[in-house]
């Protein structure tokens, strides 16, 4: 059995539709078992958990070795950031864990492994990835954000700070607090509380609530109207690609024809 | 009188606005009295109310028994959801109660009885449809949020288990937790105490905060442009039929009708 | 001085630009003095404010009688809504209040006289019935939630009344516990609670959160498609006017000139 | 070296990316040192910090001089609203402070250094120009809602002032209940108060929520619809320029030279 024949198995294996079911089944399976964890589990039953755990480890080992062996180009093969992020869950889940401090660690992989989900289902895929792109065109909105936080934070700080270290301690705790703030959560209990020694502290609180709320608005239209846009320029596109055989410039041609007949009609009758 | 006169004047009766309208007037009598039961009620009065509760029940009866017989396909008459949901409604409040537990699916039974007003009146039942049918579309998003949502509330329910149980002891409270959170209800209160032991669990709650507020963001702009695309792809049809009289496929027509015009008068003058 | 003398001179004042910045400049001199009074005023000041309250209802009065004589029609006068109310706020103002039950009702239509500002600027004017307007639209959505709010509200006084009587004694208790809820207002604590009799109330309240917040999200969304589309068809409409005059039936007209003048040219060859 | 050297040495300077990067990299660093100023500091380095203010002044000063210099026209230089802000901001941080009162409006006027960052960053500046831009188009819907919100505070304060002189005790205080409520913060404890003198006081809450509610949609959908008109017409008008050349008038132009060059055969055939 030569490699090439390997590789087209693989290949045979990774694009077979019941052994991507079989995985997706699996990835469940282990997002279960992550939840089950959470609960009292009696010793008995521990002991299958952790070979299921095991198995589960195995078998994924074994899908991600079938993958890269289906890849012809192995370069491009860790190209891709969702195959990186597979091998790696896959990979930390073999080290074998001793102390405590670790075994969180090993649980957190674990836990991350409910993410193969969206490396799996293409339509996951699809959806992240078009959250993503929508993020840059958040940019400049986030960052002028930020600098109004960065503001407020900094005053909060520097004249709330002897009021309630707690809530405005340093400009971290005051960020954190603004978020809060934000939030509505709680809020005119911090504002009374800075109203006791600077009663024009609530012009503070609304002034910062209208900014941020403003923005957040602004940032919501701005995606609309991008996405609107975009949807516009690829529809527009298409309709050009289906009716583009009779345009204005295709009668201007016929007409242009037409006047040099009428032309020729004429030099021949003159004569 | 035979089968077809009962079937024709039970269509006569069904689709007789009058009819509907007593309907109508029912099942709003039936709501009133469900309210009414949830006060204290006098025990002269209670008698009038189980009264008023077997008329109800028979006059509904009655009304499925028409809908029934007017219907001529008996067959379709269970393919329709609302007829199904009339008919079990009818049938479980004619089963006689006596002990208390079933008293109070019996009580439950009569209030679906006002979502009678959804199946009766047109423009509800178009209404449900269309947000039924806007469902679908979010389905991806929705998995994607549950994703999110499972993995926060596995880590959550791995770290702060032994802070507080009662918000975290397994990862069913940890995702009802979660929503809370996401809801903003009091969620500086349950981050407060985690911070006690992990300083950087505010890291924690904050993306979990932007991701799902995120996630709903692209929820509701997805819907928005789906809906505004159905309509323009509804108007642009319509205005095709309304003015597909007058093209420039038409214009296209006429130019060459002209064309051939000058050729058969070239070809008169030649010769 | 004739009947129609005065009506003229009543039409003038009433359109003069410098009465109405007066009537503009009363309003907001009436709304200040009502804000002014929830403060504790010397016994003076009382008195100053007693006559000025009494000569802002008489401007008020002089107003009105000013719009009314310069109406040609007067029975059209109070077919206006504007007019309606702007004469019963006065009217009441006039009437002279000695206990002090009827006092607060005669603060109350003092405090009425704010909205005249809306009856006063017409952009103002504009929005509020662009804002009712849109009203009809939400009908049937805000008859839906009606219905769940109703169900729910049912539900909850038949298994949570004995609970806490006080969130859900009887339906309209339930009604307003459920609004809460809505808002999101410590509706944890709400569920909390009921928790502790059924584990399982959570579906409650959750399912209550969906169909609500997917209610409203579909008004939103109903709202902007409706607003969109108006805007669509007034701008179509709009440019049609305004380019109307070459479309593609102009220039279809045009050529089956020429067709004819070809032909006649045939004609006048052939013979 | 001449006045017009150092003018045309100025602009150099000034258009140089080099140096408006280290510009950008000063005000970043007097942001962070707002922030660490927040942090309780060992006296040894409140010393560096000191230093490191005076020399942010410094540079910050150089490069005003600078963008002073550089502009040929002095006196427009004041009228762009970001250099007459940047210069206030140099200026008061050069005054030497004394006693605490002013170290604080000291401190402050260092924090508003940061809004810098908008004046220095193009993108920025554009963006909140666009944000300043769509203030006046909220103008009467903004005024509408404080209408509502006086009339609601004035009645609020007539009423609730004797239950609970902290949140009605007068109008302005009202006010800011009533902006509380609009954010759902607490808002059922500010009515359950009132409710238990005034049992049907909840109707002044919901109405209030309702009408800012639907006043605050109107407003998002106002923006939306308004943002989205705008780019359809600034698409238009692109679209029209980039396809100009070939209109319906353009063929009707031609079509009338053909109707012209037919009638002239005509005539060379007719005699």
């Amino acid at each position: 059995m030569t490699i090439t024949d390997i590789q087209a198995a693989s290949q045979k294996l990774r694009d077979n539709k019941l052994f991507e079911l079989f995985v997706v089944a699996i990835i469940i399976l282990s997002a279960l078992l992550i939840g089950a964890k959470t609960y009292p589990i009696p010793q008995a039953v521990m002991q299958a958990v952790t070979w299921l755990d095991v198995g589960i480890t195995v078998i994924f080992l074994f899908e991600i070795v079938v993958r890269f062996i289906a890849e012809p180009n192995k370069r491009r093969f860790f190209h891709n950031g969702w195959n990186v992020f597979d091998t790696l869950v896959v990979v930390v889940s073999l080290v074998p864990i001793e102390d405590s401090e670790m075994a969180l660690v090993g649980r957190l992989v674990r836990i991350f492994r409910v993410l193969r989900m969206v490396s799996i289902i293409p339509e996951l895929r699809t959806l992240l990835n078009s959250l993503l792109r929508a993020l840059p065109q958040l940019g400049y909105v986030l960052l002028l954000m930020f600098i109004i936080f960065y503001i407020y934070a900094a005053v909060g700080a520097t004249f709330f700070a002897s009021i309630n270290p707690d809530l405005w301690g340093d400009i971290s705790i005051s960020l954190l607090t603004l978020f809060r703030v934000m939030t509505f959560e709680d809020w005119t209990d911090v504002m009374y509380e800075t109203m006791g020694t600077y009663p024009l502290s609530w012009i503070y609180y609304l002034t910062f609530i209208f900014l941020t709320a403003f923005a957040f608005l602004n940032m919501v239209i701005g995606i609309v109207v991008n996405v609107l846009e975009d949807e516009h320029a690829r529809e527009r596109a298409e309709q050009e690609e289906a009716e583009g055989k009779i345009t204005l410039e295709d009668l201007q041609a016929e007409i242009r024809e037409l006047k040099q007949l009428i032309r020729e009609q004429q030099k021949n009758n003159t004569p």
